[in-house]
């Protein structure tokens, strides 16, 4: 299949909830995400990805190779064959990349399916991990659409990799020696070092008697053969090859005789299991894997019926989780990310934090403090159950000192050495989370949970006195300006201001930091003003009002630090550097303006009284803004600054340094509907919505349905094009831009606002809203044309001053009218 | 090219000292070796592999995928086309895998050659490292043997590392935007991360003028494609392509039209290079490459008289190595090892130690200061003065302690806190290699060199006093039996004593030990025999009579201690666990006898005279020796064993756990020659030559020239399978065994003893031998049927009681003839 570039690959499914993408050469592979709990996936439009269990570098089931060529290589693979022709191919296109007469690949929330035809032969592979095990299933189904019968083969693949996903790709004089398969009735168990510590092991079984199994790569395959063309698809036969070292895999051949019409399903389950240590082996003393546990589960998810109930119940679930929120707005795009994927998109980050997608190959990071504070914003109103005990977990690799650990681990929850401590904005996330979870909830007894710092037990003490602890660590590192410290970085983990690196290769966040100066962030400070007045409204729900008006003090304080040292005359400085010296400011010969603090501060409030929040977005807009979104920072820095480090190091256009960031941009979308401009906030949130892009897909390449971390600016030759796609705080920060901001159903402490800040074109818009227990139904009314606000609210038929919904009691269900006044546009 | 087993796949080229391999399709990659000194390749029998500069993991040049499939892609590729058909085809085979009328790759002493033709085209490419040149040279000759006139095109094509090999393969959210190149004047400069800390950049030039370049490999492949079947050299015509991010590569392409009979050379140059720091950019101040510097070392190199000579030099250079030992025995195949091939393994162990092969993935390991004192001893005679340094080099990374870090950082010569010390073992190799380098060379100033403990300066004492705590070292950490205690490890790295592990993927070598037991080595306590043996000797040197008494009463005592403690019955024991049970005994379950005592003990001239010795020897052909080479012990561990760590993490047959671990078989033929049993010596010797294994290459499977480290032992079902090749200190002790102990010309502190120990077959030999400046041309006869030794030797026709030669003048040529006197066989 020559490339065309063409616009669309795809199209949205939005009745279904899928992505449904038309042709297999997409121009990135676009993927998608198994499993929600446990077991996780990853897949791709052409079946290419792995699996793991819970963590992608020391659980890693299946193998994939990253940026090989062909990119997106290791997969879920199936061959069907025409043994009388022995023409074979791979339904979902890779590897063998035969032509299909057609192709139709649908992701959907936590499966996909695959569907293609070939000369008559039809097969459709649907892949989801079920709820509540760790296994994933592949349904097959064949059918005959030929007027003759066929006799077929089916071949199944999977390669193994050997648990730890790093050292499997390294350590070749050990691993060549290790690899062990069992197969027994059929199932083939993937048991590398189950012999030795690890009681673990994979399993990958079919529905179908088997004409043969292969289990060592390199027979399967054949000498010097790629998954194109494995010997034992070409001949029709399987090796029944049992691995010993090299490369474990599994296969399955089957056998398939169909008459004109028919159709036949096959299911493949892989699975991960765990057998109690003192039952490793059976019979005891052997060295044979004991499979008494898990052959109920295998036997049970090989019938169809369990399937079908099993894809039933996911459906079922996600209807769940995303039926508390619905939005019917005059845009389509809007709706379908509100809906689907921008929720679902914060799932994944829920999920995955930021270590295992396309870019990110599972074996570098943890979950970050940062990261999961702000993804938790987006995915609280979903699951608040587990929002709790993440936030929970976080707070725990908290330092009694109120500092933290940028990451922890995943699987231990401890925080990582490796990465270590000084990103001085972090402590404050903590308290912008908590504040999203407490206005989401109410659950004020989060407050109350004994948590330990850096997990030491004995340590714990509230959970709120980490919140104060949190924003002392600031207060008491400030700078000469009387700024906050930045540390290793702030929210920017590339702009180190005190780093000084001229060794190449060194990590810019680990090398240790220059002392003697003092670099100051201006976005941290944005940033304290908003975290220390949420902090005070949470003190007043704990009837604290001394200590909140100490907490307001402080942010009216750093409000007029702000003012004084962080206004550069048309835009909000972004920091001092080491030496003293601006950076974001007009006196920059490069790095003028930066889009952080424009948006942190005005998110804080600062300059919304004195009309520095609106210069300073006019000067976003003007500077930074492009038709594919907000840019980090202008001019681009066209060589390397070692005073600023990593920020530099990016060639122009890319990543933090004048990319489209596009975390960063959300917090534009907002700070306009905080100035009123609801026609800006939703032009920009239009620029990177995905679905919007859909239609120059050959220019933004990465998959249309979820957010990119990256858009590249115009500096860079290739403005416009999308990388690191699905995890990104950009998810949470547009669900929320979009739904609190925009559509302004915001979560408060005191009850849900509504607020909304609407373009002028738009004619007002419904949304059902689980809160707290009640269902609200509302109605926002707007004639087109008109902009301003809602000034009361119609609750059930009954007047309400303000915006601010009463809260109903848990299950009732609550009409919300509202009517936005104002003048014509 | 469909796989058939056969026996063989190429053969020997003595007379040029190459390797010809006939069938690209190996049954794994059979790779060479280029550089010698700063800038290295590997490079397989298919163009498959990679380059470096020094560093294989943080100054890596280009990509390679391990572990692919298919197997070994990333490489050197050249494509031809016939711009006529369309046709295109890979000379070397892989990528393209398209038939070839003639294939023949050549692997020379740091060259290669690939040769083939297709259609009436033949192309035939050298690569070589020129000496004192950071870069390597392709040369490609394509000849037109068609009576027409042929129009084609040529590409080259290599994918760029970006430097850092782990980071590369990992860290895609950075590295997909980094990648930057330049292309001037027909060169590619690939330059990544050059604008900030590098000051270093690869460039890929061509002798010829260019109808086109790729430097972004999706637009060169194509998008979805492999190395295969590049878009570019399917239409004919390269896409001019300019990289931001992704994947940089380098490709030129060239037009050729070749008349009927013609051939055209042409010259690719790939390179590395540093810029002054003050100099990085041209003109200053601009991002622009300055390239001012490398310019005229490209265009020399692309000048094929400056190839014809850097090659023919490079031919002079290995002349020069290999020239100074040449034997003529009436075994071929030890010949081709002693003359050739196992002295260049011995010279490639010198320059990679373990980082880099096709097993060693040259980002996990650095140097090993055992390991590095072992090969040593296979090049001390090649090059003395290097063997200097790297002592110097290895004994500045010992602790004032005695003992030593495991391994040291080849870029810093720093010792590696990442796998630490206590393996103790390593302290008493530092004796063991000085005394090798001492007995060669009669250097004994290098005893005085300061050298400092883990290279702080000013803690410099004499190399001498470093040996001294060598030795105390293991006198003062002795166990309960009076055993030495065994730390992390001894030689055996999976013999683990005291580590305890039941955490999967925990590594053995560097968790913390536990405390409380005393696990003692029986394999120090030998080597401690001859090491002490040995630095009496050296101290008798320096006139340290009594300290060479002293030294002399310890080998004694231990020697004692051994016979008291470590001997089983009819072997000697391994070691005593943390609990102080026996380990190699009969008592044990599994694991009753290990080879390395057996060696290690002899070697130290324990058992040889009280007997001991034989029995040990004989319990090794006993129970040990197999076909395919003697296993590390037996009967093999079933089953993990937490007491013993990694040695029973394997499967049975593989690596430390049973398998043939090569290293360990030249101990037992050395020590068959000290019991004067020179046929079994001889036919152990034989039974891993990889020469004499060449006639089963189907079930051994790696390169026919070079030994591997391991082959799979009785127990594995893949009995006979090599793995591992290349880098292992089975070279070094092999060449000793058969130089030094059969051959019998050993180099001792007073001279160069000639003390032949042969099979009874032998009729003799010839050999020549350079030593100490002196040139001595050797005759050994003996009749053939006759076991024994020589008695005295005839130097210049003059009687010499003995075997030792007595040291003639620098530039002397000394004829020497000795005669092996014994019973008929």
């Amino acid at each position: 299949m020559m490339r065309r570039y063409q616009v669309r690959f795809g199209h949205f499914d939005d009745a279904r909830r899928e992505y449904v993408i038309d042709r297999p050469d997409t121009p990135l592979p676009w993927i998608n995400y198994l499993g929600s709990e446990a077991y996780f996936g990853l897949v791709s439009n052409t079946a290419g990805g792995y699996s793991f269990y819970r963590d992608a570098r020391l659980r890693r089931l299946t193998r994939y190779r990253y940026n090989n060529a062909p990119f997106d290589l290791g997969g879920r693979y199936l061959y069907v064959r025409d043994d009388a022709t022995g023409d074979y191919w791979t339904p979902s296109w890779q590897p063998t990349q035969r032509d299909l007469d057609e192709y139709e690949c649908r992701h959907g929330l936590s499966y996909t399916t695959i569907a293609s035809a070939r000369g008559g032969i039809r097969a459709e592979t649907l892949f989801f991990v079920p709820l509540g095990e760790t296994l994933e299933v592949w349904r097959v189904r064949v059918t005959n659409e030929r007027d003759t019968a066929a006799d077929l083969s089916l071949f199944s693949s999977v390669e193994f990799c050997l648990w730890d996903a790093q050292d499997d790709a390294t350590n070749f004089q050990r691993n060549f020696s290790t690899g062990q398969v069992e197969v027994a009735d059929g199932v083939i168990y993937h048991k590398t070092e189950y012999r030795e510590r690890r009681d673990h092991f994979a399993y990958f079984a079919c529905s179908e008697p088997l004409a043969g199994f292969d289990t060592q790569r390199d027979t399967f395959l054949g000498a010097y053969r790629g998954w194109d063309r494995p010997a034992a698809v070409e001949r029709g036969a399987a090796f029944d090859s049992v691995a010993h070292g090299w490369a474990p895999m599994g296969s399955h051949h089957v056998k398939l005789a169909l008459e004109p019409g028919e159709t036949r399903e096959v299911v493949f389950v892989l699975g991960y299991a765990e057998n109690p240590r003192a039952e490793k082996f059976d019979p005891p003393g052997s060295q044979t894997l004991n499979k008494r546990h898990v052959r109920p589960t295998i036997e049970r998810w090989l019938r169809p019926e369990t399937v079908a109930e099993g894809f039933a119940a996911l459906g079922a679930h996600w209807e769940r989780l995303l039926g508390g929120f619905q939005v019917a707005t005059p845009d389509t795009d809007t709706d379908r990310m509100v809906n689907i994927w921008n929720a679902y998109q914060c799932m994944v980050t829920f999920n995955m934090s930021r270590s295992a997608s396309f870019y990110e190959s599972g074996i570098g990071r943890g979950m970050g403090f940062r990261d999961s504070n702000q993804d938790l914003v987006g995915f609280v109103h979903i699951i608040p159950e587990r929002a709790r005990e993440r936030i929970l977990d976080i707070a725990a690799t908290q330092m009694d000192t109120g500092g933290a650990y940028h990451q922890y681990q995943p699987l231990t929850k401890r925080g990582n050495n490796d990465i270590g401590q000084g990103f001085n904005d972090d402590p404050l996330w903590l308290i912008l989370g908590v504040a999203a979870y407490l206005k989401e909830t109410g659950d004020t007894s989060i407050l109350d949970e004994p948590v330990p710092f850096d997990n030491v037990p004995g340590s714990e003490v509230p959970l709120y006195e980490h919140l104060r602890r949190s924003l002392n660590y600031t207060r008491e590192r400030l700078g000469p300006h009387g700024l906050p410290l930045i540390g290793r970085a702030d929210w920017n983990d590339c702009l180190n201001l005190n780093c000084f690196s001229d060794t190449p290769g060194e990590p810019f966040q680990t090398t240790e930091n220059a002392t003697g100066g003092s670099a100051e962030s201006v976005f941290i400070a944005g940033q304290f003003v908003l975290a220390a007045k949420e902090l005070a409204g949470i003190a007043d729900l704990r009837g604290l009002g001394d200590e909140a008006a100490e907490y307001r003090a402080a942010a009216e304080k750093m409000t007029g630090t702000v003012t004084e040292h962080g206004w550069d005359g048309g835009w909000f400085r972004r920091a001092y550097d080491f030496h003293g010296r601006p950076v974001g400011s007009g006196e920059n010969d490069e790095g003028q303006i930066f889009i952080e603090p424009q948006g942190m501060c005005v998110l804080g409030g600062v300059g919304l009284d004195d009309g520095l929040a609106v210069r300073a977005l006019d000067s976003v807009a003007e500077r930074l803004a492009t038709p594919h979104g907000i840019v980090l920072q202008q001019p681009a820095y066209s060589d390397y600054r070692i005073e600023l480090g990593e920020i530099s190091s990016y060639p122009p256009g890319y990543k933090e340094n004048a990319g489209i960031f596009c975390h960063t941009n959300p917090w534009i979308m907002i700070a306009e509907t905080m100035v009123g401009n609801g026609d800006r906030a939703f032009d920009y949130y239009r620029r990177i919505n995905p679905s919007v892009r859909e239609a120059i897909s050959e220019v933004h390449r990465c998959e249309p349905y979820v957010y990119p971390q990256m858009i590249a600016g115009r500096d860079a030759p290739t403005h416009g094009e999308a990388k690191n796609s699905w995890l990104t705080g950009t998810a949470a920060w547009n669900f929320v831009a979009i739904t609190q901001w925009i559509l302004g159903i915001r979560p408060e402490l005191t009850g849900l606002r509504i607020d909304p800040v609407l373009p002028a074109a738009w004619s007002g818009f419904r949304a059902t809203r689980a809160y707290r227990g009640a269902t609200y139904e509302i109605t926002v009314q707007k004639p087109a044309g008109v902009t301003g606000r809602v000034t009361h609210l119609l609750v059930d038929g009954e007047r309400v001053d303000g915006t601010l919904l009463p809260v109903a009691p848990a299950g009732a269900v609550v009409r919300v009218e509202a009517v936005v006044t104002g003048p014509a546009d």
